[in-house]
């Protein structure tokens, strides 16, 4: 294992991070609000152990795949050990517990919070709150990438695969760095197309610029103790649709914007997250019409809902709770699926569950015909046994930690529903679920225990368990000490 | 396909099921109650049946691996249905989809029930109704097995491993009905003991065989509306000891019997089991001394339901669904997980978890270890790829039919715990869940269609999925037509 390069790599994150905080500490000086101080501790406090951990420069720059999971999974905690600090230290949320799990809740991109009022807090911290998701969704190291190359030798891309979510993740372009920019570029560009789109409805500029970091993270805090309710008809229709466009693979708008629209459009994952999509509005419209004068306001309702809860975003503009069993049943179902591979969603992810059905297929198959072997493909690709073994062991650690997170928080005060949808919305990165932690409420009244394993889920569903597991895995610490000595 | 030899063997079934129902008949003969007539019937209808099926002789007698599992899907939908008539006929049961859930309820040993008040029942139904469970619990056709051979070139055995619970199932002795012989054998001996064993505690006699019936088969019909709370402690605990006995691989009986006793204690899925339940029982036992009078009572309540759901049959004494939310987690993946396989119980079952974990383990290992081979092993013997896609399909699958389920039966009334834990219960043939079908409360208030997915969901469940699933697939009626012809 390459230490003195991982140490390197965290250090630069750490600089990083102190100059994403310059934003809200500016948006603290527009505003002339008192909390500016706990960011330039906080700047100062980065700059320090950055400055630390960059202090021996690596011997070799060489990032293997072991490496690039310590990497992403410790970048990602100290990241929101330290983003935590502008919470705590302003006092703004005086629990250090709560502004960790607020921290991870932005960067996950998961959206849960402990605050009941959300618009008690400062303009700037509101602004970081949101900001975190921004900078979450598509990837810190990512992030890292496309400013500045860090590794030869293909480093760089484990770090990618390592960070990015879905099954596989494909290079667009040779270079990885290239990769990083042309991604963060599209990123950019829809973020601002929704920023202006929401002026344009009406939206005050703060609230269009948070709201897009929301939508785009798909994380889904907001402004408001209201969520998106209180804002108007069109604002709430852009959403909807930038919530589902964000939740698209990133591959697709590459290859729609170098005009390849015959390869975009095969895309099999695409037309199965839009499918899921349609029939869940389609079905919970119709099971809700009576919750709502006209069908096109059920419409409008379900449509935002099931984007936002598909996409794993977690705004709301109804307390959803509210609705018909049939409807929750629905959304909590899409919750599980999740968004398409390789966008800024969570869940379990599209193209897995169609990996997943297609494995069963065959081996329904070959069950009745002993003979015969049959390959597999997606997307015209043959699928490799490496990626079948992944995802089904992913697939077996996920429901693993289901029911491991779901047995120590279901021992505090609450019922099962919203015990279950608690864990179900931080592991897949959703944010609100249904019960005591529905859209009206939030995840303040668990104990400090079932917050951390919350803090925990959140991390292990944004990084795909792996990374993480890696982190504690014995065995693979020994081994490569080992080899390296 | 052999048409005639599936036609035969179906026509030997029913001719069998006429036989089993001389017992009840019987019993309604001592009692001498009016509703003897609707068994003489249904007899009358089963020898009709079973005339014509047979009137055929098949020209060659082999079964194939898919003739058996065609054998097993329509055998057990044909013996359901039967099997319903005497519930429907003696209007007992007025409604027919009522009757044939509770028959197919019997038959999967699931134990779930329509019926409010079953102590209106009169003696002889309840016989048939418990007697179902005992039938069921070992295999309808292991039984015909047991008594005629059926099939010559290995066709016994496709039969059995087509009905039998599990990953995998192998042959005690070389040859099929000495295995079958064996094996209901050490059945009808533990049922034997235990009838002693309860009459000895001073149940009647009527009770004593019934209530061995549901413990022996693990399905949960009682006869009193109060299940088992109502009979003494001692009783009680001699359920709860069959029950956990009855959850046990057969084959460990038979290495027992042969005085393999190392090779016996030497099953790692035995250990498990038994660990996950001593590990459910003490901690329900601390979670719920506060509901009781002493620890001793907390203890023997958690234990009896850690044994009766954990085995899948259902029996209760006290209330569960007022237990803390812990407990209530902890028998809902007990309940999700199941007993042994080779067991008359259902669920998961404890060795497919085991294969699962040591699956994702190994990936996890490759993952961090790129070039390392690893074997998978279990209880010494090494694990092929068949087994491992088999399990891996059969967890896809389950999760499938579990969701579909679940969406269907949401559309009803009621809560989703309530949903969600009838689904469990019946696809896991359990039989009480929580909420509105809790162990005080029945499945009667669904609607029909509700009922019919239930009924589904218990086949399916007690036939693990792949018979019925080859039922419906379309290709393998063409493709072995033609091969045929």
């Amino acid at each position: 294992m390459n230490k003195r390069m991982i140490a390197y790599v965290l250090g630069i994150l750490l600089f990083c991070e102190a100059g994403l905080l310059l934003l809200p500490l500016a948006i603290g000086f527009i505003y002339s609000e008192s909390v500016i101080t706990s960011f330039l501790i906080t700047i100062a406090v980065l700059c320090v152990a950055g400055f630390i951990l960059t202090r021996l420069k690596p011997r070799d720059k060489t990032i293997f795949a072991k490496d690039g999971l310590f990497i992403v999974a410790l970048g990602w905690i100290f990241l929101s050990l330290f983003g935590a600090l502008p919470f705590f230290i302003s006092g703004e949320i005086p629990n250090y517990i709560d502004a960790v799990f607020e921290t991870v809740s932005g960067f996950t991109t998961t959206g849960a919070s402990i605050l009941s009022d959300v618009e008690a807090l400062s303009k700037s911290m509101l602004f970081w709150r949101s900001f975190t998701h921004w900078i979450g969704g598509m990837g810190v190291l990512v992030f890292v990438m496309a400013v500045l190359p860090l590794a030869g030798g293909g480093g760089d891309l484990h770090l990618m695969r390592a960070e990015s979510p879905g099954p596989s993740v494909g290079k667009l372009v040779p270079r990885s760095n290239k990769t990083a920019r042309i991604l963060y570029g599209i990123y950019l560009g829809m973020t601002v197309i929704q920023i202006v789109l929401l002026l344009i409805g009406g939206m005050p500029v703060f609230d269009s610029i948070t709201i897009t970091f929301g939508t785009a993270g798909t994380g889904g805090f907001g402004v408001l103790n209201s969520s998106i309710a209180s804002y108007n008809v069109f604002c709430q229709t852009v959403i909807t649709v930038f919530m589902a466009l964000f939740g698209i693979n990133f591959n697709i708008y590459f290859l729609l914007l170098f005009k390849k629209f015959k390869d975009a459009f095969k895309s099999s994952e695409l037309w199965v997250y839009l499918g899921i999509m349609g029939t869940a509005i389609l079905t919970i419209t119709i099971n809700i019409r009576g919750c709502f004068d006209t069908i096109l306001e059920a419409f409008r309702h379900a449509a935002f809902q099931v984007s936002s809860i598909m996409t794993t975003t977690g705004f709301s503009t109804t307390d959803f709770d509210k609705w018909p069993e049939l409807s929750k049943t629905i959304l909590v179902m899409v919750m599980c699926i999740g968004a398409c591979a390789g966008s800024t969603g969570g869940g379990f992810k599209v193209s897995r569950v169609i990996l997943l059905l297609k494995y069963a297929k065959k081996t329904i198959h070959s069950y009745t015909h002993p003979r015969s072997v049959k390959v597999i493909t997606f997307d015209g690709q043959r699928v490799t046994n490496e990626t079948f073994q992944g995802t089904v062991a992913f697939f077996i650690v996920y429901v693993i930690i289901f029911a491991v997170s779901l047995l120590v928080v279901s021992a505090d005060k609450y019922d099962m529903v919203t015990d279950f949808t608690a864990v179900a919305a931080t592991f897949n990165n959703i944010g609100p679920g249904l019960g005591k932690v529905g859209p009206t409420a939030n995840f303040g009244g668990y104990s400090a225990l079932s917050k951390l394993i919350f803090i925990a889920d959140m991390l292990l569903g944004r990084l795909e368990i792996f990374p993480l597991i890696c982190l504690f895995t014995p065995s693979l610490h020994k081994k490569h000490f080992k080899k390296k000595l």
